[in-house]
């Protein structure tokens, strides 16, 4: 039988704490939306007692219809010598108005001594007054042991003191913390193993990834009995991060035989993981393990001739069971069957062995040693194909442009730009302001184009990023561009080198509106 | 007594293989200087049959004077059918002229039967003569047994029939690999301990991220027996990278008792992680545990009050250990105290409850609100604070500056800026040319301050990042521009916010003028 593992993300309240990130209510309340969606069991949304904005965000939570997941308001223990009745962060916490609540409480005796600096008994007795009090008021309780592991090691009879006091005061679940993300797998597996056969409880584990293991932390810990795993999206967290949820999900449930969330709910979540990166607005980490999109990238020649011959050569799962996909890179070592199937996806007829095979080759080594890379820029490396092979019609060309940026801004504009360009025999000339120089160009070339290709209007401009790639050459360095747009049906990313970052953008933004028009072209032959 | 565990790095080889990464010959030599000041056994530096820009590096990399590491050129085990004293692969391997060798050859029969489509026996054959005619050459030899584990638990007798056939051959060490990066710590552990034993050459094990488990598997390895570990620097490599080796190094090393490098050397490491991102052209991620930016920062208040008690609060070690610092970052959570010690370092009489303390909390909302991040932007914060507490006397007034973008470019020239700037009650109006608008700027912010200001001289810029902020406002979007900067005595970071990407360059830019500026008169006084 199939055993159940209840998944607890804490990406809005742990995640908080990565450097860099700050959610507004709106985006907490969309992120909620995504995990309920994805299926977790428990979504830890904020401290209301050291946040006041976690209270306006709790009050519009509770009109959301969530499917199954359970919203948790987090916060500490009753404060040293305070009656829990009166203890103002217990009493945030009520009025977050949440069903279930999360307590942490120090289960280290050196930290109680020296951080907290109370005694190890009046310790036990906030952690079982509060949990005490809040089950009184019907609420289901998770107990968060801190440096729980750190403190096993030092003391175990004191640390699992402090378990039993949770567990006598009725806590529905003892999560076993490992705060500073020190410890490894053998040992989390030796200890969990130890508590989980004591307590009618659940056990829950918490791992940071100060030491890169806290996915295998994780993992150890349900195998070795915890039935409730804490982590975040994408492993976003302080310091190293928090155990990474986007792992730890499909490695239990995809090949450990454990069931995190509904089975047809794990194609959500690649689609998860980028949605929660944009809403913290960091870039999404290609390299990250399931979701990133260099998880299922194959580069190195011999790698692609065998994965095309059995994708199980170089691929540990099918990456669509959690709605990611395959890619094969363009780049030197790609070899020339990668190339081949790009150019036979425009040109059918073409083989190794064409001479038109070879112009591409050609020019692709020619680009790349520009500075160009095509392996994320798939659309300006499909406009590269059509034009070397005449499957191309240009549709405007460029005659001139000029952009000019004045500090002090005039009248409140500090860039405009005029551009000419000509479609077959017509010239338009034009000219336009806006927030910066490449915002001015971008709106001038729309405001050029758009009467001879009223599609245009439908691009969106989704991301932009500017990366320099000599440094050394500081100001003067090339900078590669990478747009990123959408017309609401398709994504495509296009890419312009230069020394000169209003040229390179330039380059990404006729790309992209060049490769929307094929497009156009394609779905009206 | 300590094991010894030999390190073995594939950044130049394996780490090759990621996307984004393209060394030139001089990148590589510069990376095999640092490998072995790091102090590892061995560095796999390519594979001579696959790559000829290998072969020029292997002739200039012999005449190094290297203190402890020996140089791996890397490559397959002869052809199906072919002698091995005929296989061009095996010829090149030979022709790199390095000690030590390094074969990879598969162990997983399923693979051999469908990828290399030959005999159960050949491949046994070609896994042997290879390695026997490279020991007949005096050569040290490790081999790789791809697809090990997966090879294990679908057919144990031949993966353990292709080891043998290995150490019979006089393999010097028999590498474990979990090549499709789908393997769990447990059974790697179990897999691991049942081959330790049977063999007297050393066992090592090479593990992928694909689980993000790959550093606890390298560690569980070693647990159970292997005392050589492959992996890369950063965890760089194809899809989600190698085994993190500025990862096991430190744990093995500074928490599990191993001997990886030479004790004196691990300060090294943060740097040398730091080297690898530069030279291969990736952002260092900030998140990487022990050598990034924020492996040891503080951001929660609560957690920053206890770090400053004691550190071992939330430190699983001391950062100076691996040559990283602790950092407290600023921010609306960091809590006043952690500002108060920033404020403190320029001005020591201020108190929490100064009225200027509040002044600067308030204007750091302000900022913060605008898009600015002093979290990484260290310098410009000093400045904001000095500005606001009257310790800073303006070096310059700018008037004017107006920057032009030409396309088609004038005689080779694309840009130009022109600048007006006052120095007391002196004026001074320039104008300068550039690659692109922003060095344009750079160029002439410099001339015009150079004459009042000549340590300007010192100042190089040596990163240029660029970040958009509200991507949906697309060109029109808040942009946000770091600058790095040296002048070969300190670095230092600075940071501009605008809709304008000029604009938001020429901030940091000045910052990073002023802040040099400020520094040289520290010095004076």
């Amino acid at each position: 039988m199939t055993r159940k593992i209840d998944i607890y993300d804490s990406t809005l309240r742990d995640g908080a704490q990565a450097q860099g990130i700050s959610y507004s209510v709106e985006d907490k309340i969309k992120i909620v939306e995504r995990l309920d969606d994805l299926g977790v069991r428990y979504i830890e949304a904020g401290n209301p007692g050291s946040n006041p904005k976690d209270l306006e965000f709790f009050t519009r939570v509770s009109a959301l219809k969530l499917n199954s997941a359970r919203i948790i308001a987090f916060g500490s223990t009753r404060k040293v010598g305070i009656p829990v009745a009166q203890d103002s962060n217990v009493q945030s916490l009520l009025k977050a108005g949440t069903d279930a609540i999360a307590i942490f409480g120090k289960s280290w005796d050196y930290q109680v001594s020296h951080i907290l600096r109370t005694s190890l008994e009046e310790n036990l007795a906030m952690v079982g007054d509060t949990i005490r009090y809040l089950k009184q008021q019907g609420k289901e309780v998770v107990f968060d042991a801190e440096h729980f592991f750190d403190g096993y090691k030092a003391n175990p009879d004191y640390a699992l003191q402090v378990l039993s006091a949770a567990a006598d005061a009725g806590a529905d679940c003892l999560c076993l913390c490992d705060t500073n993300g020190g410890a490894f797998p053998q040992e989390i597996f030796d200890i969990t193993a130890q508590v989980a056969g004591r307590f009618s409880a659940a056990i829950g584990i918490h791992c940071h990834n100060d030491g890169e293991v806290a996915v295998a932390n994780s993992l150890m810990a349900v195998q070795a009995g915890a039935t409730h795993v804490q982590g975040t999206i994408n492993g976003i967290g302080e310091r190293c991060g928090n155990a990474n949820l986007c792992s730890i999900i499909p490695n239990l449930q995809l090949k450990l035989g454990f069931e995190c969330i509904p089975p047809e709910r794990m194609v959500h979540l690649t689609s998860t993981a980028r949605f929660v990166s944009e809403i913290a607005n960091m870039p999404h980490s290609e390299k990250a393990p399931y979701v990133g999109n260099d998880a299922f990238a194959h580069k190195g020649g011999m790698h692609i001739d065998a994965v095309q011959k059995n994708p199980i050569s170089y691929e540990h799962i099918n990456p669509e069971q959690v709605g990611n996909s395959r890619r094969i890179l363009m780049s030197e070592v790609a070899g020339r069957s990668t190339l081949l199937a790009r150019i036979n996806a425009i040109e059918p007829a073409l083989t190794k062995d064409s001479p038109e095979t070879q112009k591409v080759v050609d020019r692709l080594k020619e680009l790349e040693h520009e500075g160009y890379q095509f392996e994320t820029a798939e659309s300006s490396f499909e406009l590269v194909v059509r034009k070397l092979l005449g499957k191309y019609q240009p549709f405007f060309e460029l005659k001139e442009f000029k952009v000019i940026v004045n500090e002090p801004s005039v009248n409140g504009v500090n860039s405009s730009a005029m551009i000419k360009i000509s479609v077959g025999d017509q010239e338009e000339i034009t000219a336009a302001e806006g927030d910066g120089p490449v915002n001015a160009l971008d709106n001038a070339v729309r405001k050029a184009l758009e009467r001879f290709y009223p599609a245009i209007k439908e691009i969106k401009l989704t991301d932009y990023k500017v990366r320099v790639l000599d440094s050394d050459k500081a100001s003067a360095a090339k900078v590669r561009v990478l747009i990123e747009s959408t017309d609401h049906r398709e994504y495509w990313t296009t890419i312009g080198v230069s020394t000169d970052v209003i040229d390179a953008s330039y380059r990404a933004l006729v790309d992209a509106i060049e490769y929307k028009l094929v497009r156009e072209q394609e779905r009206q032959a």
